[in-house]
């Protein structure tokens, strides 16, 4: 047994149980942000409750002073864990897989130094490669008209070129591994589905369709019960709050 | 003790050093690349010994059959570490801060799942509020003009008017902490040192200078002699480059 698995096995998760069901946990956001819902999609693959908050983003609440001193960037989501206050959503999730690791989905490839490293760059690629052309698709044909505004169908053009580089690599990529960093689901699969999910109610869908293995890649991590849950504002969401 | 402390006690380093030394480290760059020498850096602080491989950006040789077998995505730095190659530098120096821990400087902040959150979540801030508007900054005022290009003006005002917001946040935050993460300098300060180098030959360099605590943390940063190191390229990788 490697040496990261031994500490997994050390770490007092009966007591982190204990206290997530009498603290709970806050996710400060809003269920249809694609950072929140990377957040909410963690939650429920991990199974852990969590007391949700909305951030108005229409009518700007995330600029207003109570929310800049949740996070100064002005930014949902917001993540609270008794007195620890994280933002950036990428590191949230890293956050609640680690203190989770051994409950529910293993999201985490701990079996070595290297199966982190591949992990950890396939992180990156997400981040660096896939959602910045990503996120301009989703922001010029989701919530752009969503505002009333109109969509820029030069820059769609030009961010689905980019989209097709980083996909192609994707198609090879999954020849020889059923998802991106291994051959079993992770962070990094999860941290791609909110901008995918947006992005298949729009004409850019056709780029994920045309590659097989990126289409079978994509079905598959779309139809997870717990991107389900995240994705149903109603349960992932409102319900939980008029519960509150 | 806590549990991450344990198990970089256990890990087998004296193993790794050895194999270190035995079989070295190879890094595919470009030692005035803001990415390369984001992983020189670390490489420095750990003192560890590396073949540098040099990749002529400047002819297109990243775009080459050979180098996208390495990396298809195109572009440096790719890390090799025996059996394992690594793209994105920040996974690349993340890589080597966990498998040399307790060597050097010690980058990372372990003491407990908290601190680890917190450093994961700059080092995110960094990533993706820090390194846009910096990145475009050094392509337009340093890139460009060595390629005979010509630098955009308006490109410029715009993201030195975001970069500003960043180090609003970034000047409030130093005067609570030294570094951006913690008390001491960990990864997160290094992610920023490429660009900050760059920028401070640029008129954006006042940005940095007109706020009081960012001064000091870049000078403080910018100082530092595995910093130095890997800026000189004749030293961090000519040199080394001939005696191979």
């Amino acid at each position: 047994m490697d040496c990261l698995q031994i500490v997994f096995k050390l770490l007092p998760n009966w007591k982190r149980e204990a206290e997530v069901k009498k603290i709970g946990y806050k996710v400060h956001g809003d269920p249809f942000s694609t950072n929140t819902r990377r957040v909410l999609a963690v939650l429920h693959e991990k199974g852990l409750s969590y007391e949700p908050i909305t951030v108005k983003l229409q009518t700007g609440e995330h600029q207003s002073e109570s929310f800049l001193s949740l996070n100064p960037f002005g930014q949902v989501p917001v993540f609270e864990d008794r007195n620890i206050k994280l933002s950036e959503s990428r590191a949230i999730t890293q956050y609640i897989a680690y203190v989770h690791s051994p409950r529910g989905t293993q999201l985490l490839n701990l079996q070595s130094h290297e199966t982190m490293a591949i992990l950890t760059m396939w992180m990156e690629i997400e981040a660096h490669q896939f959602d910045p052309p990503a996120s301009k698709l989703t922001w010029e044909q989701v919530i752009k008209p969503l505002y009333g505004l109109e969509t820029d169908h030069t820059v769609v053009k030009e961010n689905e070129a980019n989209l097709e580089k980083v996909l192609n690599v994707y198609e090879k990529r999954l020849q020889e591994s059923r998802f991106l960093a291994c051959n079993s689901f992770t962070l990094v699969d999860l941290h791609h589905l909110p901008n995918i999910q947006y992005l298949l109610g729009t004409p850019t869908k056709r780029l994920f369709k045309n590659r097989p293995k990126v289409h079978k890649w994509v079905d598959e991590i779309t139809s997870r019960e717990a991107w389900k849950m995240a994705c149903d504002q109603e349960k992932s969401w409102f319900n939980k709050q008029r519960r509150n």
